[in-house]
């Protein structure tokens, strides 16, 4: 008798890559940068109200805001988004109080159409002000509830492809209408997202990288369970969110031993937690992984001038200093501060500039990194059957409510 | 030769209770909530601005935010506060362009003095508009070089008192300062935090449940080296921010032996992380505790109404529902979900109202136990050494700068 084995070898990255190859084929967030968006700019041109709210939740909005946020302080778009996704009553209040409500388009967002949140939210809106297919347009699948809604009153839709998750949808309709209608570039928003994809499919300049970090990430999942992600820009905040998003509720899974995987997002913004969450990588337990994002080039500057302050002498080696320069030499010097102590993981990512291209480099970078490490894993980066149980129980709640 | 010894004994409670009582000595923060508020009441009356502008960074702002934060929407302040923090030049220059700069008071709050960003950003301040005694206060410690421009400029000060740390400082004029212009009832605040004091120092209702919920946290701060907050209210943003700073700043230490110690904090808010993070506590990695804070009474309800969306009649069980029942049912629902899986520890928080005096002993209550199981860890909770580095790498790069 003969018995031979290689019972666990270690995973070549020609493997992965051959997996994320297949996975295309069922995977819709692949084929979003090859779209054709015609009907989506021609839609947003005809679009004459100046507020527009968004009623969705989780992967309806985070991707949206997280371009808008970045966006919108260095542009004067003549519309502005507003978000409703949370079901809190004073919360919501004081949101409707922002819109002009005869000069707001209302743009439903629910993949599967039934989102408990999102359909509340909607029905009270639709007490405050008539809405119809003047000034409503409903994203969604092609057979949810929510289209049949908007069929029987002839509401404009646009749809959200059903191999395409909700985390991953920012570049289908979900983000790209309302993107398109304040007037962000979602053509460049592709272009970025083309760049990234062919880069890493014709193995070009960000496979190797990626494929380093998604190993890296994967393979020390025990001993740095927690990815921080500290972003030198306040207009990453929104990014941030996103990140927590895209990477927590992909990568916290059940894997194909039933092991509770999961590794921990935290992102968290420079300077500002330089006076909070830093002291924790400093001195804290060494179960972090940190990547920095820096901004190169933020445009339009301004400098710390040459004023004094009487008494304040000490600190005018500040003084001509443009902000740009100093927010990006705080970012070095705590990236230096970190690599000194020599047992932190740590990788910075730098975007030129404050635009479409290059943010959505970033994001779709992003969507590809999470689908490598997930390969990594063995799980299943693309369902989240972690939340059937919480809606189940609170659906028998509130249909057994007194 | 006899030799006995018990090298590692188990703390008990009262050990515990003990150094805490003799750390109110040297920690300013105990005494806070005994403070005379009547200087400040008489201040904040006499300020006529409409626009507050607040120079700060980390403890200089993140306790002011939290408490505006829940409060700002259920009141109907005539002043508003906005927060300068960040160096990034894009965000900066937006927050300027919604003052009306002839109409602003300047609040410049550093413990130091000399933190960076906030010097930075007042000195560009000073070039927009003209600064000086008439809209200017300054909260600092009073032997400081920020104090010393105060007085050299005659303008008013309040004092940071030395043993009181940034992170512990929101019930100190860095707070109450800003808040009472605002028309926040300070006095409820001090009140709550008052409390919760009396409650634990007298061994009262919250003292066996703190130290039960310290000595758990510290016992097995290897096995869940995560503590999630999971607050079901938009109005708690601002808290978890602060959280995040307090709990990771003064957990995040070398302990006695030299080892890294750290628990690490994140803050999500309901319903909306239940499309986020969800996934990842439920079947993620057991390294997380998490703790669930509901509001009982949002007042000024409003409620889901019964309005038909032909074609989603599936939803209608959920008409009639106050949106105040709705996301408390939803809390209640994801509590459920997560102790049904018999493996993550996780507690409940009940605040009744949105007002000062229960936000504040939420607050108070989380200082007294960032207290408790720094001392259960046996570290410095109070300091932040693990900062200083990046700070001298910084103050070089900027000096020797070509």
């Amino acid at each position: 008798m003969n018995y031979n084995a290689n019972l666990n070898p270690r995973i070549t990255d020609e493997q992965i890559f051959e997996k994320i190859t297949e996975e295309q084929e069922s995977i819709g967030y692949y084929n979003l940068p090859f779209q054709n968006t015609t009907q989506i700019k021609e839609y947003a041109k005809t679009v004459k109200q100046k507020d527009i709210a968004i009623i969705g939740i989780g992967g309806s909005t985070l991707g949206t805001f997280a371009i808008y946020d970045f966006l919108r302080r260095s542009n004067s778009y003549d519309k502005e988004l507003h978000f409703f996704e949370s079901t809190d009553p004073i919360d919501l209040k004081t949101r409707i109080d922002c819109l002009e409500l005869e000069n707001t388009l209302f743009i439903v967002i629910s993949k599967s159409g039934t989102t408990i949140e999102t359909i509340s939210i909607f029905k009270y809106l639709n007490t405050q002000t008539k809405i119809d297919k003047n000034n409503c347009i409903v994203i969604t699948e092609n057979d949810s509830k929510l289209n049949s809604y908007a069929k029987k009153n002839d509401i404009k839709t646009f749809e959200v492809p059903k191999d395409v998750g909700g985390r991953f949808s920012v570049f289908s309709a979900v983000g790209l209408v309302p993107l398109a209608i304040i007037g962000i570039d979602i053509d460049s928003l592709l272009k970025g997202c083309k760049k990234v994809y062919n880069s890493f499919f014709q193995k070009k300049e960000f496979y190797k990288p990626m494929m380093t970090k998604a190993r890296f990430i994967a393979e020390y999942k025990h001993k740095f369970n927690i990815n921080v992600v500290f972003s030198y820009s306040a207009l990453l905040k929104g990014f941030n969110q996103w990140y927590v998003q895209l990477w927590g509720e992909s990568l916290g899974k059940l894997d194909n031993d039933n092991t509770n995987q999961g590794l921990t997002p935290i992102g968290i913004l420079g300077p500002v937690d330089q006076h909070s969450f830093l002291q924790l990588i400093i001195e804290g337990k060494r179960d972090k992984t940190v990547t920095f994002i820096k901004v190169n080039d933020f445009e339009n500057d301004i400098e710390i001038p040459n004023y004094k302050l009487e008494g304040l002498e000490e600190l005018d080696y500040i003084e001509n200093i443009p902000f740009s320069k100093l927010i990006n030499y705080q970012a070095d010097a705590t990236i230096r501060a970190v690599q000194d102590l020599g047992d932190i993981p740590c990788d910075t990512i730098t975007i030129d500039k404050v635009d479409e291209y290059n943010l959505a480099r970033l994001m779709f970078g992003y969507e590809l990194l999470t689908s490598i490490v997930g390969q990594f894993l063995h799980i299943n980066t693309y369902n989240q059957p972690g939340v059937e149980n919480g809606k189940i129980i609170l659906k028998n709640k509130l249909k057994n409510r007194k």
